[in-house]
């Protein structure tokens, strides 16, 4: 029986999809990618997985696992050749456990990472890990990808929330490890190998999780700095002074914010005058008693004495906390309407962050006369979005036909630092020419050789990350 | 030219111990095994570690890594062969960075514990990973070893602390991931496939590890209460309040409570009446101000209100403070003095502990009577070392003669439970006959697969951790 009429039969009508059905999953919603895919495979279960891998195996059809289809680099994505099989898990998307002594929730991996979130709230916890995408994003995705955001700073990349995984092999064995231990020491940590491995190692079927309290009180901040070197000083007092607390630290250039401000219906800088730096603070705690305001003030009466702030806001209200956190979240939008740009998602040592800075911004200004350099982001992770916006009245085209070149000036720097080339958003399809350069020798090697061992045939996604030999 | 002549020459006469010169080198602390070693090579740095590693695998010869040679399953003695050579890196024992803004430090392997907690105290911080051994044992061997200890429920276990690596691998070449990013997706991470390998797969040289701001507040109450129940649910409400400041959570047994109050000079229970159960907890913070003590006191007051706690007392000094510890570090010491016992260092989920110590207890009291049952450990993380004490006045001999029947006893409720026969230990020499019915199926079979991509000729430490096909 050929291979298709096999998973037809093992998956029912609505596990399998041909034609048009797969609309939407050929595609990466980024548009970069348009491939034709054999078949999606819509499995109900884990041994239905396991099964279809296997047949897929057995016939040497490549698989690609697609969450919720929210990948920046194409790492869901099938090629042209209409022989790869896209798998999704979105019908296994239920709730298996969730433990409030143990503070952790069991999730399959078809649930996106907000139905997680709202599990989790449900039983008065917190599921730490929030990203744009979260209503599409699905716990598979989130962890095959190691999934940052904004939380990182306090709990930690998706990679640091896995007590557990339940994965199906290249060969359609299941790796049972759905353990939801704080201590175990019984041989290699599996789950981090496959948390960023993209798929292309294993397909997550489930997960455990661990889960925080809820915050009780809530304290947000907005600054304005003088230097990159007083936002990392600011960082520094706030992790001196209750780090359990420090929820977010978000940095925004004064490029990027007067971009929002001019921009964006609705968002105005609550600042008597503009200024270079500017960085958004949220404090959190479970207790109670009404502390953290005092300790936001005291931590910013210093940093102002010490000249680091130049002036700050604090949200007042929900509604001024909400406006506060926009001036953050529309910096994407605030630069899609200002034209053209190039995005880099790169990551310095935390104490590099303001040479980074300084160095990129000379490197491109130097390139592009009349570029609007806008980085923002997670700066307490030393992750910037180091983002590029077109001049002025130029020609977007023309403007991106220099997104190599600025990317590549803007790596060299990064490099230099000792950073990554992508700190959030991983390898996909878009970036595996990369790797030799920035992880070659041994690292590529041993990577290469752990592929082969898991999964030999090469079937599992196989276009992302690895380079082709 | 022998092999011996060719590690001589590349070493140095400092860098190559024979003869009775490696005594100490050949047996573990505990005495579980005794064996002899071709040579003890104690390279200078990196360079030579990685031309040792290649003089080695041209050879066939084998290699155990020992660090402070204090592991509790003899995970770094060599066998009686005459033909492994072991790998000690004392000599590599440098601070090569540390980072205040990145809060980063990063040390050579070779380094106790101890010293690396000194060199982030002296500038201003904390190296969060504590155990007893730590004035012998090495970054190295903690990093091996994925070790745990005391201040786990906080900070996690030393994966949780590693940022980068650099590793010799089995071929000779140097995984160069000396890398201290917050974020970093770009390709597998090989780091944490090497924390916890227990040599097995490459030689740590040095390690980039996260480090904390150091506590300005502190305090400690020890706690008597009437259910290991009420214990979980004094974590639970510490944790709702301030999970940032919950420093230690530690359980004790009322008959090890006993033994040690009984048997260590100097060791004063200062609650008016013994109890059934017992937790000491400290709480820590960075902040300034004072608020420690009340949230304490409130947490407790309310627990006191539901029955779940007895009866608690809070130090008032620091003096008190170290009484109140030395009640549970005392333990292991209490126990040795009550004569035989056999110890499991077992973890089981949080909210499970309750039923994994009655049902535990229960079965080895039935198969032993007059047997002291007590446990102690980390509840916050799930890891109980249930310890079990001869029966008064017994023939040691006699009872050490049951030590396997109560272990696979106790083995048997942990593994009902979904716990770990291996916590914080590791696997070593000691159970790896464990793994098969534990971590069985599909997981060894990865794990099989890892080591074979990685140590081809399986020559680094090959004793430890996966049994013999």
């Amino acid at each position: 029986m050929p291979l298709l009429d096999q998973l037809a039969s093992l998956l029912g009508p609505s596990g399998l999809l041909t034609g048009s059905d797969m609309t939407g999953f050929e595609s990466d919603w980024r548009g970069l990618y348009h491939g034709r895919a054999a078949a999606v495979l819509r499995p109900a279960d884990t041994a239905q997985v396991a099964q279809a891998v296997r047949l897929c195996a057995a016939a040497g059809a490549s698989i690609v696992p697609q969450g919720g289809n929210t990948s920046m680099v194409g790492g869901a994505a099938p090629d042209e050749s209409g022989a790869q099989f896209v798998l999704s898990l979105s019908r296994m998307n239920r709730v298996r456990e969730l433990d409030r002594a143990d503070m952790s929730i069991t999730l399959e991996a078809g649930m996106t990472l907000k139905a997680g979130q709202e599990a989790a709230e449900a039983a008065g916890l917190m599921l730490p890990l929030s990203i744009n995408a979260e209503g599409s994003a699905t716990i598979g995705g989130v962890l095959a990808t190691n999934a940052g955001g904004n939380l990182t700073v306090r709990y930690g990349n998706a990679r640091d929330l896995v007590l557990g995984l339940e994965v199906v092999l290249a060969d359609g064995s299941v790796f049972e490890g759905l353990r939801r231990l704080r201590k175990d020491n019984t041989g290699y940590c599996l789950r981090q190998l496959f948390v960023g491995s993209e798929g292309t190692l294993g397909i997550i079927t489930a997960a455990v999780l661990k889960l925080a309290p809820r915050p009780r009180q809530r304290e947000v901040a907005l600054c304005a700095l003088p230097t990159a070197e007083a936002a990392l000083a600011l960082f520094g007092r706030f992790q001196q002074h209750d780090p359990g607390a420090v929820q977010a630290f978000e940095y925004m250039s004064g490029t990027g914010m007067a971009l929002v401000n001019a921009l964006i219906p609705g968002a105005t800088l609550p600042l008597a005058e503009p200024a270079a730096h500017y960085v958004l603070v949220e404090l959190a705690t479970p207790r109670e008693g009404g502390d953290l305001r005092a300790g936001l003030e005291s931590v910013l009466e210093a940093a102002i004495e010490a000249e680091e702030v130049l002036d700050a806001v604090l949200a007042e209200s929900e509604a001024q906390r909400l406006g506060l956190w926009m001036l953050r979240e529309e910096h994407s939008e605030a630069q899609k309407r200002a034209g053209a740009s190039v995005k880099n998602d790169v990551s310095v040592p935390v104490s590099r962050i303001p040479a980074f800075l300084e160095e990129a911004t000379r490197v491109c200004e130097a390139m592009v006369p009349g570029i609007r350099v806008a980085p923002f982001g997670h700066i307490g992770d030393g992750n910037i979005h180091f983002n590029l916006v077109q001049p002025e009245g130029a020609d977007p085209a023309g403007f991106l036909a220099r997104d190599h070149a600025l990317m590549d000036a803007v790596g060299a720097v990064v490099q230099r630092l000792d950073g990554s080339f992508s700190a959030e958003h991983g390898v996909g399809r878009l970036k595996p020419y990369m790797m030799p350069l920035w992880r070659g020798g041994a690292e590529l090697e041993a990577m290469r050789a752990i592929k082969a061992a898991l999964d030999p045939q090469h079937l599992l996604n196989p276009l992302v990350m690895l380079p082709r030999p």
